[in-house]
């Protein structure tokens, strides 16, 4: 059994934001696993069999993949941003829970940059101070949970990088996400809308809390809430590197 | 006026981890600035003037760059891992927002792979979950309010990534924050100790919060403290995409 697991992040989408690490990888690779959209951003080659699935089937897609490397493939699972953040790394680990017979693998997991710091960069320095992360979809969580901690989120005044903030089946989250952020006292922040960054159809909007509206984030958007000390100079938004 | 600044992240520390937009805006460079030792991982060459500084002068280096930037040069500011999360992007949007006269300066900030993002990928997949970052330095901000965060960011039930956690002007700093962290309940979390990510030296170290001391923390270590459901498989650490 030589085969190899790697589960890889291509990064937001422009080809100079992937890191030596993973193409080089990519070039080794026999089998290429992922998200359709994804997949689609690996160069095909002779030798190189693309594996291509759904949204959704993220463990079926694990287990195939540690199949295929348990055969003698060496396997790259693809993720958009990071593979650790709400990405695939975490589906190969519950794949690999249930399946000890695979636990011998080599696997490595190779980071990437992550959607937040994407848009961030765009945007200025919105998380150069304390922050968090967190998913709005609620298809792998009770929507309680998320609404505890944007509150909590929001008393403990980190900025907060969103993702999945919407999308065609969960069109009403978003919606309660600013409703539950204006009634902790956060309307007078600023937020970064950023879509589609490093992709040609970018755009990045920012706006008070009390402004924004559920139509501005779709499925292909991060938003960045500031904290309460986040400010403008000129067109960027930064958070000061000093609190009080 | 014809300069630019840039502010770029290197990553962790291995040149296969530098984004290749990363290595473009150095090879363009007339002027690297920043923190010596990342400084140091810049490749001299002729043409390019290097400006290394000491710790803790941020605010002054993002002037002195601001001002090579305005006499024509093209500067860029390195940060390790990315420059948006707790690093100089910050430092120069305060240091432009001081100098209006700077403000139509050309300026590009590059992210990066940040240390969390290396650390969790060489752990497993500990931040697959809800997180935050916190910057355990009271530097810039009270103790309190970072205790405060401490005991919000574990109501909610983030993941929570430490950038520096220790340093010899702090020692006591980590010792509280495990102490905060037993008080609000998390002492059967696993922690995972990254030292050194990518570097000769890395080691990684997974320990129960009850039996973790301050002694495993140094400055260059990022600690990610799992949330409840984080949990191992073989050498990994994973936080599950589920939560209930």
């Amino acid at each position: 059994m030589t085969g190899s697991l790697t589960v890889a992040g291509l990064g937001p989408g422009d080809g100079a934001l992937v890191t030596p690490e993973v193409s080089a990888a990519l070039a080794a690779a026999t089998d290429i696993v992922g998200y359709a959209p994804y997949v689609t951003r690996v160069q095909p080659r002779d030798g190189l069999t693309l594996h291509p699935s759904d949204n959704r089937v993220e463990l079926q897609r694990a287990g195939d993949a540690l199949r295929l490397a348990a055969e003698g493939r060496h396997v790259v699972v693809v993720s958009s941003g990071d593979p650790g953040v709400f990405a695939m790394a975490s589906a190969v680990f519950e794949a690999l829970e249930a399946a000890p017979q695979w636990q011998d693998l080599s696997i490595r997991v190779l980071p990437g940059v992550t959607a937040m710091l994407a848009a961030a960069a765009r945007a200025g320095a919105p998380l150069g101070h304390d922050f968090c992360a967190i998913n709005l979809s609620d298809n792998l969580k009770p929507w309680p949970m998320i609404e505890k901690r944007l509150r909590l989120a929001a008393e403990a005044d980190f900025a907060i990088a969103m993702y999945n903030p919407r999308s065609a089946s969960r069109p009403e989250g978003f919606e309660r996400t600013l409703a539950v952020l204006r009634e902790a006292g956060c309307g007078e922040r600023l937020v970064v809308f950023a879509r589609a960054v490093s992709a040609p159809d970018e755009r990045i909007e920012t706006v008070r809390l009390n402004d924004a509206t559920p139509e501005m984030a779709d499925m292909r958007t991060l938003v960045i809430v500031g904290n309460s000390a986040t400010r403008r100079v000129g067109r960027w938004v930064y958070a000061p590197r000093h609190a009080r």
